[in-house]
C-alpha cells in the first residue's frame, strides 16, 4: 500500500473549544480543534495517519529532537474567498520544499500527494476555524520531529509528521506598512555547506541572538552570507529585495537561502509584468552606493506571513532612508495582487489556488 | 530564595525497572529510575526543582523546540572508584559551558552550584545504575528545552531543565583502538558567527547529512572551518589534536568549535608532563605536508564519550595512514591517565574529581 492510498483515520472531538475574538487574533498563539497526525519506523515506513483533537504529545526526555534538534517544518496558509470556500496558495511547493529539508536532515521523504490531501481534510475539519475579516487567514503547521528515544549522534528511526492550525491576524494591523531592519555584521545564520536552504529549526534557534542584540524599532535583521559577509541573503523570515534603477534584485539560491514560495511568486509576478528582474549575488557595497547615487528606490521582505513588508529603513553604516520610508510602488502592487490572489478576488492565471472542498459530515461520521 | 537554597523535592518510584546486563550496555538507549526537572517561566525563573520517576512528557505540539529548536545540552559522566563512591569529572565546566550555550540561545542562565547538587543528588539515587565493569559509566546528559506553546520565531518564555542518565559500556570493546576518518570538504557543521561554540541541537543535526554520505568504515568526518574551508575544526563529538615533529597541536577555540572537558584536560595533563603543546589554527595542508614528510607522529580525538581516539588513518587527498595504523605513545598516555583518575585508580593532582555522597534512605524519605 503506498501513502497515496492510505486513508486517514479520522476522531474527531467531542465538543470545540472557544475561538478567539477577531480584534483578539495573535500569531501562533492559538490552535484549532483537532491535528493530524502519522508516525513513521522503518519497518513501517510512515503509517498510521490520523486526525484527531489537538492535545499534547507523549514523548519520553530521551527523544531525539529535544536533544540534536533533528526536525524540519513548513508554513503555508488557509485563506476564505468571498463564497465562504477554503482555498490553499501552491501548498505543493511547501511539501516538495519539506522533502527537501528532509533531504538535507536525513529525514525520510514524505509523499506529497497524501500530504496535501491530509492538510486538505485538516482544514475542512476546522474549517469554522478560518476567520473571516480581512487580512485573516489560517496558518497551517506541518512539522516533522525524530522520535527515536536514544541519546547518540546519528538519524534517528522514529519520526512524527505532524499538521497544527493557527487562525492568525492581519499581519499589519493598518495594512501594509513599511519596517526597518539592520544588517547583521556579527552572528550568521547559516553558510555554504550548512543547512541554510533547509526549513529546519536550528536555523531559526541561531537567529535569536541578533534579533536579541538589534536595537530598540528594529523589526527584523537582514543576514550576510557566512564567507565574505558581503553578499545579502535573507531578512528573518522573508526573501529580499531591492530595486535600482528600475531593475528589481534579489538574491539567488545559492544553497544558504530559502526557496521561498513568496520570493518565486514575486518574481512570476513581476515577470508577468514585464518589470525587469534578476536573481544575483547583490553585496550591501552595491546597494550602499545605489543609495548615495540615489537609484534606490525600494526594498522590501517577501514571505508568507507578512506576503511583502516594505522596507523603509536599512541600518548599514548609516540610517538609509528608502523611498522617504514609504511603501514603494512595486511593493504596494506586489501586495495588492498576492493577497488579491490568494483571497480569490481577482483570476488566478498561474493556477495557483488549490481549493478545499467541504467534506460533509456524514462522510465524516462514516470515517469515524 | 536563590536557586541555591532551593531544595529540590524528590518523588521515588515505586519499582524500579530492570537494568541491563553489563554485557548488554548500549549507549544512550536505557535510562534510569528517576530523572531531575525544573521549570522556568519569566514570572518565577527557574522553580520546582524535582526528582521524579524517569516518565514520558507531556508536551503541546506548539511547544518551541519542536519548531525552532531552541534547546542546550551537556554530557557527562560518573563512575564508581574502588571504594564503591560514584564520582563526577570536572562537572563544573560542564555547566559553566551550558550557561555559555544558553547565551548564545538566548536561554536563561542556570545557578551553577545548583545544577551540581542536582546532579549530585539524582546520580546518588539512581547510584544502583552504575556499572561496574572495567570502562562502563553512568552517562548523564542535562538539557533545556523550550515549551512556550508559540510558533513565532522568539526566544521562548518557558523552560524545562532536566537531568537524565543512561548507563554505558566501554566505548571501545577491546579497549582503546584506532579510528579512520575523513576529511569533510561540502558539508559544514557551524562558521565563525554561527552556533559552533555552543551545544545546542542545530549543530548535531547539520553534521548528519555528511555521516551518512561518508563512505563505509568512516567513523566520524573531520570538520573544516566554514570559511576558508582549509582549517581544522573538530570531529563529530570530539576534539581532535595532532602530534607533529613532536609537539602538539589543536585548533585554538575560535568560536566555531566547542570548548571541550576532555580538550582541556589534554591540554593541561600534556603541559604537566612538559610536552609541548600549541592552541593555534591548523590548516589541512600543513597536517598532508607533515605526513608527506614524514613528521605527522599521531592524530587523535578527544571527548567525554570515548575520552581518546587515536586516528589511525586519515583520509584527504588520499589514505594517510598515521602512525602504522596503532595507538600512539601519547594517546596511549592520556587515556591511560584520565581514565585512572576519573575512576580513581590515582591521585587527582588537579582536583578535577567531584565525589558523590550518599544520601541516606532516611534523609530521602524525609524530603519525599
Ligand atoms: C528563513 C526564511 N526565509 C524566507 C522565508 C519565506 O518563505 P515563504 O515565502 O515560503 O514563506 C521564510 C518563511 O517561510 C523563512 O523562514
Ligand atoms: C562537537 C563536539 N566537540 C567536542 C566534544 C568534546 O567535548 P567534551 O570533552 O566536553 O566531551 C563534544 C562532546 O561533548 C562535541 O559534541
Amino acid at each position: 500500500m503506498t501513502n497515496e492510498q492510505q486513508s486517514i483515520r479520522v476522531n474527531l472531538c467531542s465538543s470545540g473549544k472557544e475561538k478567539p475574538q477577531a480584534d483578539q487574533l495573535a500569531f501562533g498563539r492559538s490552535f484549532t480543534d483537532h491535528m493530524f497526525v502519522m508516525d513513521y519506523t522503518e519497518d513501517e515506513g510512515w503509517h498510521e495517519a490520523r486526525i484527531v483533537p489537538y492535545a499534547p504529545l507523549m514523548i519520553d526526555p530521551s527523544a531525539m529532537v529535544f536533544h540534536y534538534s533533528q526536525s524540519v517544518f513548513e508554513g503555508l496558509k488557509a485563506y476564505l474567498n468571498d463564497d465562504g470556500e477554503a482555498q490553499l496558495f501552491r501548498p505543493q511547493r511547501n511539501f516538495k520544499r519539506m522533502n527537501h529539508s528532509n533531504d538535507r536532515l536525513c529525514i525520510p521523504p514524505i509523499d506529497e500527494t497524501f500530504a496535501l490531501k491530509a492538510v486538505k481534510q485538516l482544514v475542512s475539519i476546522d474549517k469554522d476555524w478560518i476567520p473571516q475579516a480581512e487580512g485573516t487567514s489560517l496558518y497551517i503547521r506541518p512539522f516533522i520531529i525524530s522520535t527515536e528515544p536514544f541519546i547518540g549522534v546519528a538519524p534517528s528511526r522514529h519520526y512524527q509528521f505532524m499538521i497544527i492550525l493557527s487562525p492568525v491576524g492581519a499581519y499589519y494591523e493598518e495594512g501594509i506598512n513599511p519596517i526597518k531592519i539592520a544588517v547583521e555584521n556579527d552572528y550568521v545564520r547559516t553558510v555554504k555547506g550548512g543547512t541554510g536552504e533547509a526549513k529546519t529549526g536550528g536555523n531559526y534557534a541561531a537567529s535569536l541572538k541578533a534579533q536579541e542584540m538589534a536595537e530598540e524599532g528594529i523589526a527584523q535583521v537582514l543576514w550576510l552570507d557566512g564567507v565574505e559577509r558581503r553578499y545579502v541573503e535573507e531578512v528573518g523570515s522573508m526573501n529580499i529585495f531591492f530595486k535600482i534603477n528600475g531593475q528589481v534584485i534579489t538574491p539567488a539560491l545559492n544553497g544558504s537561502i530559502l526557496d521561498g514560495v513568496t520570493r518565486n511568486s514575486v518574481i512570476r509576478l513581476l515577470q508577468h509584468w514585464n518589470v525587469p528582474v534578476e536573481e544575483r549575488k547583490i553585496s550591501m557595497d552595491e546597494i550602499y552606493q545605489a543609495y548615495q547615487e540615489g537609484t534606490l528606490e525600494e526594498a522590501f521582505g517577501a514571505g508568507t506571513a507578512a506576503v511583502i513588508s516594505p522596507i523603509g529603513q536599512l541600518v548599514w553604516q548609516e540610517h538609509m532612508e528608502i523611498n522617504d520610508g514609504q511603501t514603494g510602488a512595486i511593493a504596494k502592487s506586489l501586495y495588492d495582487t498576492l493577497t488579491a490572489i490568494q483571497y480569490g478576488k481577482i483570476p488566478d492565471p498561474f493556477n495557483w489556488i488549490e481549493k478545499v472542498d467541504d467534506i460533509g459530515e456524514n462522510t465524516l461520521k462514516a470515517t469515524n
